[in-house]
């Protein structure tokens, strides 16, 4: 017997051994006659917000089914969205609102079964496709590996169901050129296999920009999309079905020529941000060394229109789009389109982003001396501001080396109960943090709590402790505030 | 004897012996008594049009002196100007307009006599600042030289002349920590050699955001500035001094805390500007492999505010501040500030962008096969669209290796008349280049008159030719268009 334990409750819930889950799926769709039936592959961030838009959809009624694994980590996410909870914390109230209108309506089942697929008008691929890295104790990447092993599965058991006439949307982040070289020629084999025609699916591609958070639904509903299909009949179709579910009147779909392009698009537009953010990782240990504040530098320049995208410095970039999206694109140039050349910018810039923490600890040690037995708190340890996510967080590296440099650590985040990768549990009271004494406190997320008065007021009332600010959180005055009583260093600024 | 010879009307000057000028500057000040004094270090595209700026400020009449050199390169623009005729092209109604106004004041004078420093109570230092790139035959950066011995002799000209209570003004682009550990030394040293204090001149930084072309002098008078000082006196009469020139009611200034930091910002600006050029350098050769249009692409992502700035692909980068402020900023950081590492994502920009032209020459290979005795004609030879300005143009390369490839090579400009770089004339009646039968078009530069109706027409009307957009300037109905008669291939545009 294997179990699967909801990340959220700790409840523990027996695997079934039989994939047969015909009896909901029959009930759920004698529930919902006449409803299209959109089948959404994949529970993650993005597939289990995407399940909801569609169950919500703006001008047509859809009946919607979430598949994912029976796997440890994925059964959980179906069986708690059957028990009514919806399998992600998230402060943007529309996820509660959406999901509870789902219920009502009755529209929305979760299954493992992959005869879902059977019945599908539209199915959504929103897997998840990973990079292995490989790089060097102080996270210098050295070379990475693309296996589409897992999501050709996944293509596969559609492939082994769906109808002929099925539309399959592709909106998983793929090295580009993947539904042209491995998606049509899955689905063309499986419904060859099946004696059926290949004339009549259509194929596309689109992707999502969704941003947990507090407008986590209306990044997918109400932000512009970007849009391509197999040929021009398989665009049309992804068209008609996204203007049912994104609000049209409030953002554009831009088609692109071909699903090369659009996949291409997503990856660019990512690696692009990454680079813009080694750009100032690069920058900011210059202006350290020379004494001199990167933040004011960026204002100053961000003045100009042409320059208001430049980054502000950090501790380094966390999720799971920034830290591998530019290599899956390098990949693909050479294993889709016979490059020799890396995107070598593209590659460097990830590198210099997994190094960033590094970089903050080495400044940390040259700031504050030796940590052996040094009491460190930690405020935040999601990757974003405001959203409890710690996907590939920077902090995490962080804290391992404050760790190893044998530090006692407690971390504080308000949207973190529970840290997965590191397996530890992290304080929401910020009072049970900043009430005892300690040597150092690092501000490692960027959430508005942390500038509050209150928090301010309560550093400030602290016995000696030094203060570490790895993103630029503190303001001018709360600095000088803060400086009467305490060491304070920024990093990315050298002139305090 | 030793000629200096005027770029524009070819006109050769005899470079006087004598640097005894004090005839003439003692006869302007006596007309221009009462007058503050401004002298301006430097007349090229900077400092010329600063000196424009000053004589015609908005709160406060100053007597203005440009003082360069009286050498081959610089001696005929002083020539010019006393002789009435300013010394730069531009299509800035404006430049005309401001020069004519400061003659009919009489309130501005040329000179190479360094005793004009001796009146000046504000010395504006516009003097270049170059870099010596060691590059491989296929511009591949290996290495660099930044040599300030000119830059510190112009320095020490000012020292050795200036009033003991005047403001200094570097603009120049230096490598962050000059005007500290270079500029402010050698004032000291200048005055306390003449026994006066060092106690009253101010010392600042400030710069520029110039570009020559139809905005060119609004590009100065309007544009937000960034400065500095070396003390809060010398930022202040930094500041006093800027707004009497400066529309401060259109833009704003903003003070940075250290003359390190305002240096870093203006190498920083152009460093991130010229990444993200290199970025869609990479990528655009990536497009072209999958066969799709990174234009289309870019487009689609520039809906996002956050990526609005994404650049379009092209041949490459040209000027004076792009191809070289990257490598100033990276030899800052290991000579002033003992850094081992180079800023390598800074230098790679640039590198990645001098290779440009070379990719761009072997995609035309690849488009459109041997060159040998093919007549080829370039519509432009500026690297910025609708200026007349050749200083490191990336069409210089490209031109060299279709040369090289045995083509014959015609080349068009509006705004260029005569190539100094290459030493040739540029054909500035666009008939001339298309009414006779060539082989291959290549669109080099986006001024607007080549997207004209007129222009495609007669694109339109040649016989078989084939057409290299290498920026992108053809429209898709032009492209269309051009292609029922044409072979037409766009860089960055795998899709044609």
């Amino acid at each position: 017997m294997t179990f699967s334990v909801n990340a959220l409750t700790q409840e523990s819930y027996e695997i079934p051994d039989n994939l047969d889950d015909s009896i909901a799926i029959d009930n759920f769709l004698s529930r919902n006659k006449g409803k299209k039936v959109v089948v959404v592959q994949g529970l993650g961030f993005v597939g289990a917000a995407m399940s909801l838009v569609c169950a919500n959809a703006i001008t047509q009624e859809y009946a919607v089914i979430g598949v994912d694994l029976a796997s440890e980590n994925t059964y959980w996410k179906i069986k708690s969205i059957n028990d009514g909870e919806f399998p992600l914390i998230a402060d943007d109230p529309k996820i509660v609102e959406f999901f509870n209108k789902a219920k009502e309506k009755g529209n929305l089942l979760a299954t493992y079964d992959p005869m879902a697929y059977k019945y599908a008008d539209v199915v959504i691929v929103d897997v998840n496709l990973d990079v292995q890295k490989k790089s060097t104790e102080d996270r210098v990447l050295k070379d990475f590996a693309v296996n589409l092993n897992s999501f050709k599965s996944a293509i596969r058991s559609i492939s082994h169901n769906c109808r002929d006439d099925v539309l399959v949307l592709v909106e998983t982040t793929v090295p580009p050129g993947t539904c042209d070289k491995i998606v049509k020629p899955i689905i063309e084999d499986g419904l060859t296999m099946r004696g059926l025609s290949i004339d009549k699916y259509r194929l596309g591609h689109s992707y999502e920009r969704v941003m947990p958070g507090p407008e986590y639904i209306d990044s997918i509903r109400e932000f512009p999309r970007v849009y391509s299909g197999c040929t021009e009949v398989s665009a049309d179709a992804v068209e008609v079905f996204l203007k049912t579910i994104i609000d049209t009147s409030v953002c554009d779909l831009t088609r692109l020529a071909h699903t090369n392009a659009s996949e291409m698009a997503k990856v660019l537009e990512n690696s692009y941000r990454a680079m813009n953010i080694a750009f100032a990782v690069e920058w900011s240990r210059f202006a350290e060394s020379a004494g001199v504040d990167l933040y004011a530098m960026v204002n100053a320049i961000r003045e100009r229109k042409t320059h208001a995208n430049l980054m502000y410095p950090g501790i380094g970039v966390g999720g799971y789009c920034l830290t591998k999206d530019p290599l899956l694109a390098s990949w693909s140039r050479k294993e889709f389109f016979g490059s020799n050349s890396d995107l070598e910018m593209s590659i460097n810039s990830v590198s210099v982003n997994d190094q960033m923490p590094i970089f903050a600890f080495d400044r940390l040690i040259i700031e504050f001396g030796d940590l052996e037995n040094k009491k460190v708190n930690f405020l935040g340890v999601s990757y974003r501001g405001d959203v409890g996510d710690t996907r590939f967080t920077p902090v995490e590296t962080l804290v391992k080396k404050v760790r190893d440099a044998g530090a006692i650590v407690q971390m504080h985040d308000p949207f973190v109960s529970f840290w997965e990768e590191l397996e530890c549990r992290v304080e929401s009271d910020i009072n049970a943090i900043l009430n005892v004494r300690s040597d150092l406190v690092i501000i490692s997320a960027g959430h508005s709590v942390y500038k509050s008065p209150k928090v301010i007021l309560k550093l400030l009332e602290m016995e000696s402790t030094n203060i570490y600010d790895t993103i630029g959180l503190l303001g001018n005055e709360q600095i000088s505030l803060l400086q009467e009583k305490h060491k304070v260093s920024v990093l990315g600024r050298g002139d305090l």
